[in-house]
């Protein structure tokens, strides 16, 4: 059987990862076509790019049309968050006869927050016989398909508590600026207002997939956000915080049935949290026959998990008949450690 | 669209379970036939026989055929543990067109035990154009289902470990014989040795499925049972173990890939473990890139959850293509609380 064909699309920290996480750790799969738009990575060898230590013989291309032109089996995008901006490229990708695995958060379902759009992303897909996902750590994983998993064991389900608590630190300026980190609380209020501090991205699709899975019809949607004010200094490579100031942002989404809240999900997001003595970690509890209450002992690290996620996938992805689908669609997800084609029914 | 139309082969505690939870939990699903060979069962009414306080207008038959000349859409079979005994009930219900859930331990991954079987059931379940799906809490889901999904987030996987620490407490006498509970150590040996004491049904089926969601190929796979002594006397309503006798049975079983300890799954099974301080629980660690430690806080109820799962994988059965099938083949098992038919595609 011929080696798997891959193209990146996007090569910022999650499509990078993807591209490592294919050449290091996956056999049967080779990447055919890259594409990115910054001038610090166009016109390089994409080995060079990823920091893998050898050329591998593709050229970085500004150029989605020249790439698109050769065949491969699926193009991993990662360009955006949000179904809105991902959707032009789709359309060329699906156009070009290619599977799709995006970790655009909202393409996570993204008939939750653009009906329209995933309608003729489905159409698309189908007219043009490929597969579309959208899939990461989260939405993608924790706060949802592993929720819906564990719900599998339940014979009724009354509620659903979760709660992903984890440590921005690692992560650059852009996160900082979206999460409120460093910010006075006043400038956290007005950027939320803004809409400059967006804290997650994916509640709304989360909240979607269990509603689906379970077969509840949430009648309304709440998502807060409030600021995490630091009682100590704290302070990372990238961000200064007084006491006083905001750590990160307690994001909140709640989905009811009538008056009944039946969904929470929580997602606090901070630098440091261990200064405070926050316990990082995932955490599901599903109130029914039986009541199951899981957690980890770390949180599952979300840019390695979303690349995991993502590339893992690929398989169910190439298998799947034509359409947009969800993580509800397709067989469950598992690692892959050995070579990928033994997971696929057929290339060509 | 018209109700669901279920079958019950078998109407034991699994099979009665089922029955109860699709007459209490479940919407768009009614029960249409009932087979047992008990004399106390057979030509009553099967609300009687569940003790659901109403009668149903369904008698419970000890004639199969009879009951599976009527149209139905599942059958779920719950007569015994093994694949060779099933098999000529599966043979009666494909011949039928009927699809199936059976609970039988061995029929989660049945090319494990049965190789043979497994390709004749394989056939004729796609000659006769039905699914067929065994599954359960264990195996089923505690021990490979949710081990497979949480490694979905990783990249590399080296190590596997997870363990299932239950009470055995509430069960009855042919448990308690199975698992060795009350004999005295020379007694559990012998036991072992006789194939009396069998400790838990399905280790080669969850290592199978987990080896084969990674990609890994075994070499080997070892099962060991060992006594666990009680200190102290334990006491149920079925036996009594004094001090120095056995408790319960620790079952281990391991995969190796060369010398290389790959997959080590425990299940020490006794009664009344809180006695000598002993935490029930699932815990399951996948040891890769990154490495996942989850647990929960009581171990997921065997008979409920055995259950949940096997009547929530209906709409995913009944909407697959023909063959024989395990969890791995089909969409990631949920709780239900609507209407079924909600998640069915196409009823006839």
């Amino acid at each position: 059987m011929r080696e798997i064909r891959a193209i990146l699309w996007g090569i910022g920290s999650m499509g990078a990862g993807i591209g490592r996480d294919l050449l290091q750790n996956k056999q049967g799969v080779s990447i055919v076509g890259a594409i990115d738009t910054d001038p610090n990575k166009i016109r390089k060898d994409l080995g060079t790019v990823l920091g893998t230590g050898e050329k591998i013989g593709v050229t970085v291309s500004d150029d989605p049309d020249s790439v698109l032109k050769q065949q491969a089996d699926i193009v991993f995008l990662s360009t955006s968050s949000f179904t809105r901006e991902v959707f032009p490229c789709l359309e060329k990708i699906i156009a070009s006869k290619k599977n799709v695995i995006t970790t655009a958060e909202e393409m996570a379902d993204p008939s939750a927050s653009e009906q329209e759009l995933a309608v003729t992303i489905d159409l698309l897909a189908r007219e043009h016989g490929v597969t579309v996902l959208g899939t990461g750590v989260n939405p993608g994983f924790v706060l949802d398909s592993l929720i819906i998993t564990l719900s599998g064991a339940c014979q009724t389900v009354e509620r659903i508590k979760a709660s992903r608590v984890n440590d921005l630190s690692p992560f650059g300026p852009t996160v900082m600026k979206t999460q409120g980190v460093g910010a006075t609380p006043e400038e956290f209020y007005k950027g939320v207002q803004d809409g400059n501090i967006v804290g997650h991205i994916g509640f709304k699709e989360s909240l979607s997939l269990i509603a689906r899975a379970l077969g509840w019809e949430l009648d309304r949607v709440e998502e807060s956000k409030e600021p995490i004010i630091s009682k100590v200094l704290r302070t990372t490579e990238h961000v200064r915080i007084e006491a006083g100031n905001v750590a990160g942002c307690k994001h909140i989404a709640r989905g009811f049935m009538g008056a009944r809240e039946v969904i929470t999900l929580e997602h606090p997001q901070q630098v440091h949290p261990h200064l405070e003595n926050v316990e990082t970690g995932d955490y599901i509890t599903i109130e029914g026959t039986p009541t199951i209450s899981w957690r980890d002992e770390n949180e599952i690290p979300g840019g390695i998990g979303t690349i995991a996620v993502a590339v893992n996938m690929l398989p169910h992805v190439i298998n799947a008949t034509p359409g947009l689908k969800t993580m509800l669609d397709l067989p469950m997800v598992s690692a892959h450690t050995g070579d990928l084609r033994k997971k696929i029914y057929k290339l060509d």
